[in-house]
């Protein structure tokens, strides 16, 4: 049995066109699915203006309390029922959920040593519910998750999502065969040369990739957590556009 | 069986002492239990905050889209994972919903005329899907719901929190003895000339009360609510501060 493990981010959830025609190739996968979505701009626009300033570390922002509260009003809320609801209707019974819903994505504090990135949550191998989460997919329920987990002390705390998405495709992988979907607006990995994005990627070739500067930034992290997923028994991990043929 | 389902609104949520004393009450009770909860100062400071007006009808709030998008921001945002958090952390497994998340509350717009509320849900008998939240309640979770529900056509929609309590009430009514309690910062309906607050309250009693101005403003539509559901079936209805005795 397969299980589909969508991911988007914020230039989807943006974009009312690309999220449109996401959301219909979403509803039309006929497996079992999860859907796991970031930020996107209102949540920088929400700080901005209500003066709430970024902080950030090496290009990775800080939460602190009034940071965190704005991530919690605009990805578990505005943005991850906006979601439910879309689908809700095309007919598709989703279920929102942040981590601390049924306790389902328990994190840890990310240690404060030796950058303090503030309430960040970090995902351990034993952090997902998986029993929990299998019992909606089993009752037809799609789980809607937002970037936002809890510690167990009940600490709201910001998570990344692509990590979210990988750490459910390795809870899931002894139980279904988990394709992990990363859907952003762009084609793919494109080389040099070639107007085609790669359409397999082994691990000696994104070493070489990442060497030349073709792989960078925000790519590498998303890669990296591709390939470990890859080497954890997730059967196949995807990056590209949403028109893809499933 | 009893269930009981506690609806909360903006004097506990916006206190911390008040709410803190309320969940230790609602994790100790020990039937099936749903909590609702309301709003609460926050969404009209944010509303403030970001210069958006708040528009009225005879004390009534009408919902435009930046209204709603503050209220789902807000309600099913940070209220409610602030909510289902603080129970985790009491070791209570709770799910926070809206009516979008598993289509378990669909409500229908208020019809405009002859005044337009804008973005508001009302509930007929057939909106709570009672076979998707019994089962959740089957399972120990505990449903947490925001006054937040969604159209067949999939549009959110501000929905009064009282009203969805009451509802919740009248549909789980025929499975089990269901007792419906309003807790407030008040204690309860007090006579003039009596310092302790009524015990019970018959339909007549309320209409002279009422007919005497002791009963009057919001406490009319939740005496109201708390009548029809007690002529509906519903067991009890209780009215009153947290920290009565259950």
């Amino acid at each position: 049995m397969y299980l589909d493990i969508f991911k988007i981010g914020g230039n989807v959830v943006d974009d009312p066109g690309t999220l449109q025609q996401f959301l219909d190739t979403f509803c039309s996968c006929p497996e079992r699915k999860i859907l796991v979505h970031g930020g996107g701009v209102l949540a920088t626009d929400l700080a901005r203006r209500l003066d709430i300033p970024v902080q950030m570390h090496e290009g990775r922002r800080i939460t602190d309390n009034e940071t965190l509260r704005i991530a919690v009003m605009v990805y578990a809320g505005w943005v991850n029922k906006s979601l439910v609801a879309a689908l809700a209707a095309r007919n598709c019974r989703a279920l929102g959920l942040s981590g601390a819903d049924g306790k389902c994505i328990i994190s840890r504090k990310r240690d404060p040593h030796p950058v303090d990135f503030g309430l960040v949550g970090d995902l351990t191998p034993e952090s997902i519910d998986v029993l929990f989460i299998d019992n909606l997919l089993n009752q037809s329920i799609i789980p809607v998750f937002c970037p936002v987990t809890c510690s167990r002390e009940g600490q709201l705390l910001n998570t990344n999502a692509d990590t979210i998405a990988s750490a459910l495709a390795l809870s899931f992988s002894p139980k279904f065969k988990v394709r992990l979907r990363y859907v952003f607006d762009r084609e793919g990995i494109t080389c040099p040369g070639s107007d085609r994005p790669l359409s397999l990627l082994s691990r000696r070739q994104y070493r070489e990739l990442r060497r030349e500067g073709i792989i960078y930034g925000g790519m590498i992290p998303k890669v990296e957590n591709a390939l470990k997923a890859l080497e954890s028994g997730v059967q196949e991990v995807f990056i590209g556009q949403t028109s893809v043929q499933l």
